[in-house]
């Protein structure tokens, strides 16, 4: 009963299945908020600013004292006050008069407008010259300018960028309900494997996918919860996915390479949920499993660690994107592959590459999928999609990276 | 004594006279070290794998003990034991027999090849038929096939991607020596800010800046320190900045709008080391500061939210990018800018825009340089040169990405 399906299909049936839930969300302090997705509309309930403000060193002024003066024959007016920084301005302007007043400072009420410094002199006597007209307006933010209560500033689904931030804090905000991270918990099978700091022994290897898969969950930015290496014994492996299911939002059984782990795998997915699918047609990545157990999604990985990683890329990743409310896109770049690659599996192949010659040219890396260091300074891949044959030397490729 | 000076010499500025140290490293798990930037080579100090495994679910045999045969004339080969996973193989092969391999096994010694599982049938009385004739070294990773003692396997400077991660667990690292994260000290000033959590009274704003900046910091990788809103005194600001200099790497002025501050900034900047610049010819951002105290940059940033902004991204975090060995790339689209911008300013021109119509265009964002809301949405930047007079409607533009 072996459910192979496309690669298009598996997403399709991975994001229809498990769709995001609004109701999961944390109150985080916004010092730790950006990046993280919004899970309601912000809207302002205050102006922003609060107060009419000038934008420029100078003088408060009403506009009309001001009109038709010039360097030639400045306006002259009594200089009544300062605007301290940080304090309302103390009094009334009236007709004849001006007010000091420095960038960001309250404007005093009655006054419509704010000459710059450059084009005043003091005459001393309180004297102050003007030597330009100025139009109602000029060199002001008013009140609410910036946001006004209603304003609807922020979407429900905005990542949160830092500039963000700081509409939130104008707008005083020192909490903010963002997504909940999906919690993904990791367990790893296989009777071959040994912890990273052992030391193997004939027959034995150490865990690569586990630490590899749980960095690339973490760079996603979902939380890892791991579960440790648990031999491939079905009562063994079916207690600690009961477990991990109940902890978890995702799991992943990073599987040992041999078919007994993973018939294991299958079958304990089985007694606890369903099996969607059992094999994926791709290279590499074919033996890559999806059960649903509660609701949650299970994943189990090949062993092979080239495989492992890209069906969490291509199908973990985004899974964590659309419950995280992140957008899907990935960045790619154009390029021009160095060498021809063949391709007549009938199953869509995916090939890391490097990026060479200022990003104009994709390498591709050769190698038996199994070898984690060919992925070093790998850049990205590519598809070759399934009806394809191969790729002539030269041909264009877009690239979609890593990162 | 105003030295202003261009947005180029400026960023040239900032980096010849603050390099990376490489003698600055943490050691790391490596769980927490995706994303960091290797700090020494990794040369490889063992074979991986240790041993010649199978690459198949199969049968070891010695290649030439099926060469000729077919499915019409298999050859027929003794069963002599299993190789479990994890175990090494208990017995050497001898000519006429087979052992039983999964994936991941260890090979047994005198083997050559494996045999498909597909390709073999079980005849009863422990005799195995083979109908394909192998080739030695086929369905095998020999010993080393991944990496050998002496492969230098990843460079100092390597930005640790997920898949390094692999490779570094695959060599047993739990352990990694990266570049160290600069700390960030950011201090406010300005006597009308007041914090995101008050509610400001007329004439106070609250400090959208420090927030907003930290945020940024964080997202470039390195680490923040805030000390709180200082008021606009010479003796407090100078105590302050004496102490974060001494506690940080980089020290960043979050000024208040007014000129009061930026003086105080500077003249305290020059009390305690040299003033290198104040001023840039850019808009948004002319009121920059830059200085050195004991050999560590301090900035003066624009009291303007959204200036303050761009000075970050534009001077700060190409400086946290060279300490911390990241690449000083930005992600850019080419799109058509959708209406006329006018500049004539004399100085460089940064405006924020907004992408639209599947990133094809994209639009300028207008407003006052100091309404932070307006940089909501906002997707990344263009700038217009200095020698440029503006922007014609559809002309193609270079958006810098924020992220």
């Amino acid at each position: 009963m072996l459910k192979v399906i496309s690669p298009e299909d598996a997403l399709q049936v991975i994001l229809d299945r498990f769709p995001p839930c609004s109701r999961r969300f944390d109150s985080v302090g916004i010092g730790n908020a950006c990046g993280r997705v919004l899970n309601t509309d912000i809207v302002a309930v205050e102006f922003v600013p609060g107060y009419n403000r000038s934008t420029v060193d100078g003088y408060a002024v009403i506009a009309s004292d001001t009109f038709g003066c010039t360097s030639a024959s400045p306006a002259l007016l009594t200089l009544a006050g300062e605007v301290l920084m940080g304090k309302a301005a103390k009094r009334r302007i009236v007709a004849g008069t001006c007010i000091a007043v420095s960038t960001g400072g309250d404007l005093p009420d009655g006054a419509d407008a704010v000459v710059m410094q450059e084009y005043t002199e003091e005459y001393g006597n309180n004297l102050i010259g003007i030597s330009v007209s100025v139009a109602p307006g000029n060199s002001i933010i008013f009140k609410g300018d910036d946001l006004m209560p209603g304003d609807k500033i922020l979407a429900a689904g905005t990542l949160l960028a830092p500039h963000d931030i700081g509409i939130l804090s104008a707008l005083g905000y020192d909490k903010v309900g963002v997504r909940r991270r999906p919690v993904v918990g990791v367990i790893s099978t296989g009777d071959e494997l040994v912890a990273t700091t052992s030391v193997p022994q004939r027959g034995q290897v150490r865990d690569v996918n586990t630490p590899m898969i749980a960095a690339a969950i973490r760079s996603f930015g979902a939380v890892v919860k791991r579960f440790g290496i648990i031999e491939d014994d079905k009562a063994a492996l079916q207690m600690t996915l009961a477990q991990a299911v109940d902890e978890c939002d995702i799991v992943l059984i990073s599987g040992g390479s041999s078919a007994g782990t993973r018939d294991v795998t299958a079958r304990v997915i089985e007694n606890l949920g369903a099996l969607l699918f059992h094999g994926i047609a791709m290279k590499p990545g074919k033996p890559t499993i999806l059960g649903d157990i509660s609701g949650k999604p299970v994943f189990g990985l090949p062993g092979h660690p080239v495989a492992a990683y890209f069906v969490t890329e291509l199908f973990v990743r985004p899974l964590i994107d659309q419950l995280m409310g992140y957008p899907q896109k990935r960045r790619t770049v154009a390029a021009r592959i160095c060498e021809a690659v063949s391709s007549n599996h009938g199953r869509a192949e995916y090939i890391a590459v490097v990026l060479e010659d200022d990003d104009k040219v994709a390498r591709p890396i050769r190698g038996k999928s199994g070898l984690i260091a060919s992925l070093a300074n790998s850049d990205g891949y590519i598809c070759i999609p399934r009806d394809l044959e191969g790729l002539s030397k030269d041909a264009e490729v877009s690239v979609i990276l890593w990162a």
